[in-house]
């Protein structure tokens, strides 16, 4: 077995949902938990965090351990995503890792009724690799006194300082020393609002700066020991469209799970990776793109930045305000540089089993084409684009469908969701495609 | 004490100002050094250079050294920054070490007078991490020689070629060790144009690549290693908003402090990082920016690109050439996205005072608001955004005020300067906050 | 030696040809190696590469390898580029990495008439630098075998992995050991469609992500660790725009070689990082660069985006929309800002040798002056811009003079074609400059 192999019975995680473990002035502390714990289908997160870290008070977090071991025990059998509560640890506090054992100890604790549905734990401000080791050494230990099966605890980090992202560097040379059990490592999850303070960045109006490179270098580490990555919060929970904007920025990294803050951001970051139900054809004006519209099979762009008119010499077409004259053929090559097409899942899946039918038949690549008309203005313009398929652009674009494949086998609440979403007939070729 | 704890007095350096040491054809070859070292307040850096490498000639290097000795013994007592002269040094010719460590013996000699005002050596063209060594050796040595506590020279290092910036990656496991003493380095200085030769970038205009992931790694190894990251020269000296916009750009990646080459850019780079002294909407379109004027308490955008008109049916505003047709509330959220806030010192203490009364007060978390009237072509429209803080926000969000207390604590000579800027009133809350 | 210096034939490697080893169905299916080995010139790359495997079937391999033995055999010393077969090679499959193995001993065995005219293999799908490490032991026994100086066959690998990125990092501190003979590492070779797999990034349109820390990573690798730099395929073979713009994009991280997939591909790569044969002015407005035309020796904007006209009160300068009212001198501040020269082959070749001029005569450093008069709506303005150089400007500014001596060395077959683009008297200069 590859140390890069991922060995976890997820091999895709979406969503990483914290709930507060306590809240106080309330009736029944443990409420957000018990709403939380009963989430189905697109609102149920593939991974469920009781946080009893920085969503709930200092003061609370002993209720709060409490009260994990009391929802999960009574609700953790019927949810449908894994449970990883996050405990309280520091690398520069023995105090704080001290009651993260504890709190570990008593969750994780058969007798207590819920350990047998606690998937592992998320470990918080971890330091440099041999930070990472106590954490993992907590849970051999704890794993031995409930007479757990060595590495049955998943560990989860929150990357949120320097140091930590300087230790996912080393992973793969330290993952396989006998002498710790860095298996269990599941997740690498960034906290940008600690890592900006961490690394003291500041920006004019306070928002966190957006970290590309501490996010590529999560990315890396997960595929080189075989674990996932997962972005941290986006806290303007209102700004659906910066959400998505968010994840697309994240997956062209191959970061493909993020943190939810409510069941709404769960249900966009369920939906963010998995292809659209429909294609579309995108235009780009310098730093915008627009999609356009389909009528009656032709694509019409309605916006301003672009008019298209046709002359005696040709055609006169103006892109933010610089007019060039074209010939037909030179406007079709000028048009096919400012559009792309945005697959839907029944294209990948048609796009892979043409590959697969030609490999079958011997040939080692094939040109995919794609062919629209284009409206601009009343005027109508064929295009048509040719892509070459080789084993490795297949193997490339194969993972949206990898991971439409984990999630269905995963997550079978969610299967009516994604017939809703794409139709049943689609949804089955899917599965099997590949 | 940990690793990352920054031990040196200054947590913070702004400036790092360097000055020829011996200049040709003068009938004083020491008259820069000497005007440098009479620079007061917002003038004076909080790092000053003697240059005997790059800014020096070679032929001029042992004169320049003697020079230093002069005017450090005759004004560095009075010089309100610390006092870090650069020495020659190459990873690739023990000939330039050999003149590097002779250059150090001559300065730090207690006898010669300069010694005791000088607060460390800046080693420029290091490579691998032992070729760090034999210059932290050099130093112990010389410490050893002159009777000064082993550590008490501190050590900064220019970052300019591939082998330092991969060293900067395991300063963390190295500066722990019993073997060396470098726990004396103090700043990780990006030299971009000897890097620029080294990586043999090229660029259409010859101007300097932006280098993001060099930064980003100078930044990230100073904050797992305890240590203060500087960006290299901003040669276009008379390009002010280039060295702001580089400053702004550095600050993001937690890279506080920039190299100077003249009083006029020490100054701005003094106040670079610095809070503004009053606040300010910003409107974005596009990749441009505009600072919406205030008049009578309204924010008045008086730009092209943007403009709104009243219909029957709502609003339509235009941005960019493109069109909206928006009811009231659309509107507002619309020019919600496109706005954002940039606090002066004022605000961020105000904003920290709130969510410390609202933490004495037993709350984990509370909504900052920030509210306006926003007047385009003539329309007024009352917008108001909502920012969750809690714990780690209020930390992160910290950094500028942590920076101010630095500055006022160790350079007495800028208080006036501060005052006429912010006012004595916020400045004494600045100082007591947090 | 120091492990950064570039040990081998090559110090610039701009072009990385690959060619399909055996095409089924064809009477010869040795036909486009037979092809690739008969092109001279600017047709030709720096280093050509039988692809064994991606580019050929796996069926087809074993004859691949034996048309790689007839081919270079033939054609081989008559090819003006050096020589570098992919193999096959995996670091999850024992069973690849025999197959590879075998194909190696094959193809250099001098018996088989090949071997004295290949320079060395390329290694694909590496991973950790264990298996690197793997792959030179290989070489040293093909080498022991058929009586060939150890490391005389180059090693270059192509970085698809995660985990292959990391072992980057290490290379500086590998090459020297005694256990190994990795100092035949010669290219660093990205291959962003199988790390695009194994990242497993997804983007809507399905096109590879710029992955700009990969690249970033391998350049300075190379840097490090004296090898060179090369960018992965560019698939889309119509788009030479685009070609140009990743190139340009790449020499600013340093990496100055890039992959062709066919001779039209070969002659812009190879043209891409020498200096243009004209200089020209740039103006930049936006994200928009648009090169001015030249008119007797006036630089003419002729866009729609940018508009001066002459008032009483002196100019008004419209940009983008924006319309700015200004002095003279505020003019030519304003359009010095949004404009930059790029200096052609002749320029840098005066810059040089006016810097080496003023240097023999004493001075560190001198300005360098560009003038030029800018036309716009019919209203000239006379421009000047300064540039301080010193040493470390000249430095860094010469890299593309070294890569052209490199290339003027190496690549007698094109040396008319310079001839014909520069003329030979600037041809002249350069080989001498420096």
């Amino acid at each position: 077995m590859s140390v890069d192999e991922r060995t976890h019975d997820r091999k895709f995680v979406r969503t990483f949902f914290t709930s507060p473990t306590a809240v106080e002035g309330e009736d029944d502390s443990a409420k957000l938990l018990r709403s939380a714990a009963g989430l189905r289908g697109m609102q149920a997160p593939d991974v469920w965090v009781p946080d009893n870290e920085d969503a709930t008070a200092p003061s609370m977090r002993d209720e709060g351990a409490a009260n994990i071991v009391d929802v999960v025990a009574e609700h953790g059998a019927g949810f449908p995503g894994e449970i990883h509560p996050r405990v309280v640890w520091h690398r520069d506090s023995p105090g704080t890792r001290y009651q993260g054992f504890e709190h570990m100890r008593q969750i994780a604790d058969p007798e207590n009724g819920a350990g047998e549905r606690i998937d592992g734990f998320v470990i918080p401000e971890v330091g440099g690799i041999d930070d990472w080791k106590k954490a993992d050494e907590f849970m051999t230990i704890v794993e031995h006194e409930h007479g757990l099966e060595t590495g049955s605890l998943a560990m989860s980090v929150i990357i949120e300082s320097g140091a930590a992202e300087l230790a996912m560097g080393t992973l793969r040379e330290e993952m396989g020393k006998p002498s710790n059990n860095l298996e269990r490592l599941f997740l690498l999850v960034d906290g940008e609002v600690d890592y900006t303070k961490d690394l003291r960045a500041i920006t004019p109006t306070g928002e966190l700066p957006p970290w590309p490179e501490l996010r590529h270098n999560t990315s890396r580490a997960a595929s080189a020991a075989g674990l996932i990555a997962v972005d941290g919060p986006y806290d303007d929970i209102r700004d659906v469209d910066g959400y998505h904007a968010r994840m697309t920025d994240n997956q062209a990294k191959g970061m493909l799970g993020i943190w939810s803050l409510t069941p709404g951001q769960v249900v966009e970051a369920n939906k963010g990776p998995l292809p659209p139900e429909t294609g579309s054809w995108l235009l780009s004006v310098g730093d915008r793109e627009v999609t356009l519209d389909q009528e009656d099979g032709v694509r019409v762009y309605s916006g301003d930045r672009v008019s298209l008119a046709e002359t005696d010499a040709g055609y006169e077409l103006t892109v933010a305000g610089d007019t060039l004259v074209l010939g037909e053929s030179e406007l079709r090559e000028e048009l096919l540089d400012m559009l792309d097409y945005v697959p839907s899942l029944d294209d990948i899946v048609d796009s892979m089993e043409e590959f697969e039918a030609a490999k079958a038949a011997g040939k080692g690549a094939i040109a995919m084409s794609r062919t629209a008309t284009v409206r601009i203005d009343g005027i109508d313009v064929d295009i048509s684009s040719d892509r070459m398929w080789d084993e490795a652009t297949y193997q490339a674009l194969q993972t949206p469908i990898t991971l439409f494949q984990d999630v269905y086998e995963n997550r079978p609440d969610q299967h009516d969701d994604l017939a809703e979403l794409y139709g049943e007939a689609v949804v089955e070729r899917a599965i099997n495609v590949g």
